[in-house]
């Protein structure tokens, strides 16, 4: 049950492919009856004529106004000194960790049928930190922050959602025996939160150790929580062990409830605008989004359509061998609803 | 054809499992008549009576008089301020590059059949600094620093290698997309050496991409160069692969045509003495060592009695599915050698 009145949701369609599979998606959300209201910005590549700038207040604003977005696949600007889109937009809106569900799509076949793991990354420092300079000639430096305040911010989401999504594990994954003092704080943040959480099985992991063992038996893992680098790693890492980033949902979590859910594979210039985009991970992202707003009815009942769509095989986009259009994909799927 | 003086090599069999599988190689090497006289020097987490130390100045000195050797597995010595002792092997032998060949077994069966690549691994600087400080309360850095000599030095190896292995593509792994300075130097760099190889293929492969093809297809990879950590990450991930780090050589590579190579799966303290280790992984470091000698013979025809002896599966270890103890294992290898 939902209240009656609409809820208005930031829609960045972005680039490339982004414009069609957002169709595809509002589409389907439409005929699911989702009780959303668009409020659609471009945000990408092509400078805004009036400001020169990629990013415009107004899409910034749009997001911190409604707390809840879905962005697709936004190209980094060419040329130097361009920072990427979506590190503007993590910063920008303080996104703090990014939730990355990775599950073993039935009826779609890959080397692995037994994946149903969760990954969150810490999304705003680490080796990110953008602090790099040039020591002597040939002699170059990158700093790694690790701090107190995020790493326990994204271990307390880390064990919140665990607990919320019925899962029982959370491992913590570093390389504390180099690192000792940053992913040693790391792992400092997440043994206290651990405490407070003595449902949940709390273990740590050496990165190394941790990607021999999700390519031996991902079963053995659950919900991953870990420093920005390691994530960015082991969540593609994961999405390969399902198909691709083409198939997998991500949501960035920012402060004060903020989630901006996105496709994270790229805007294929290639294939923009033929009607060929696969548009299930920014589908299965809104389904994300629509988890966040506890519209837990309506997301079973699209995650379900999509999923028989797939299984079932016979309207596949041809990133999954198939030869279907999206619009084909995108009508078989509102049938399945 | 060699020549009739045996050449003399160090060999720590290092601790734990390590004497059993060491003395497999000792039985195999005889038995193929390896004109090889091993220096067998102890290191490991015991400490040295005489000097107070886990490494001894002797250790040390008979890899550098005799240029190549082989390593069992140590543990690192408990308690704090104490440094894994491969480590400080590393950083005393300036052994610069870390060689893994890694492809499927023959008949022992893992998810992909098809892997047959190589991976250099940066192995002095990057993220193993060991340089961090606390900033201010909560508040940490670590310096991941790479240098112009380094990155150069292991480029050539990787190329040097790719050509006289008969390889045709050399990747090298990155995320200079976020670390431009660091990560970006490291990429000059190979780019530099790979002018000087117009033969060999050379591509650039971002870090979280690679882990994802990786999984997905690992068919596409050949030779893979990297700073540290990637390194240390993606060697596993592949070792993953074809069936863990039982499996797996490896060959630490030094300034001055030090060869040590080395078992990196760990001493497994539970089944040590017990007649039990696979020692596989410090058999086919051997081999490894063998080829750095160019005594490719010899190494042709241990691999060949490994590689059948796991095939037939008559006779295998716990880890891999069987019940043999490490002597009839080896036995075994040498009838068929
Ligand atoms: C495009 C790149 C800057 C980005 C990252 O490294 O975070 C991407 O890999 C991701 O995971 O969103
Ligand atoms: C034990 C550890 C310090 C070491 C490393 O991180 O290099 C290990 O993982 C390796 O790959 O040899």
């Amino acid at each position: 049950a939902f209240s009656s009145a609409p809820i208005t949701a930031t829609l960045f369609p972005g680039d490339g492919i982004g414009p069609e599979i957002a169709e595809s998606v509002k589409q389907i959300f439409r005929e699911a009856e989702v009780p959303i209201e668009w409020e659609e910005h471009y945000v990408g590549t092509e400078i805004d004529p009036r400001t020169q700038s990629f990013l415009t207040w107004e899409s910034l604003e749009s997001v911190r106004r409604n707390r809840v977005g879905l962005k697709g696949p936004m190209a980094t600007p060419i040329g130097k000194g361009h920072r990427s889109l979506n590190l503007t937009l993590r910063k920008e809106l303080n996104l703090y960790a990014n939730v990355r569900p990775c599950y073993s799509l039935p009826g779609y076949k890959t080397r692995y049928d037994d994946v149903n793991l969760v990954t969150i990354r810490e999304n705003t420092e680490g080796e990110y930190s953008g602090l790099e300079h040039q020591v002597v000639r040939g002699v170059v430096e990158s700093l790694k922050i690790i701090t107190r305040q995020a790493s326990l911010r994204v271990a307390e989401y880390a064990f919140h959602y665990a607990k919320a999504h019925g899962r029982e594990r959370v491992s913590a994954i570093h390389k504390a025996n180099i690192m000792q003092k940053t992913d040693g704080l790391f792992l400092k943040c997440c043994r206290e939160v651990a405490e407070k959480y003595p449902e949940i099985t709390y273990e740590e992991v050496v990165i190394d150790n941790c990607c021999m063992m999700l390519v031996k038996n991902p079963a053995l893992f659950d919900v991953l929580v870990m420093p920005n680098l390691y994530g960015d790693i082991i969540s593609d890492l994961c999405a390969g062990l399902i198909g691709g980033l083409g198939l997998t949902p991500s949501c960035n979590i920012g402060e004060g409830g903020i989630a901006l859910a996105e496709a994270v594979h790229g805007s294929a210039p290639d294939i923009a605008g033929k009607n060929l985009a696969n548009p299930t991970a920014l589908l299965l992202s809104g389904v994300s989004m629509l988890r966040h707003l506890e519209l837990h009815d309506k997301a079973d009942r699209i995650q379900k359509a999509v999923l028989e769509t797939i299984a079932e095989g016979k309207y596949r986009t041809a990133d999954l061998g198939g030869s279907s259009t999206t619009s084909d994909f995108t009508r078989a799927i509102c049938d399945h609803l």
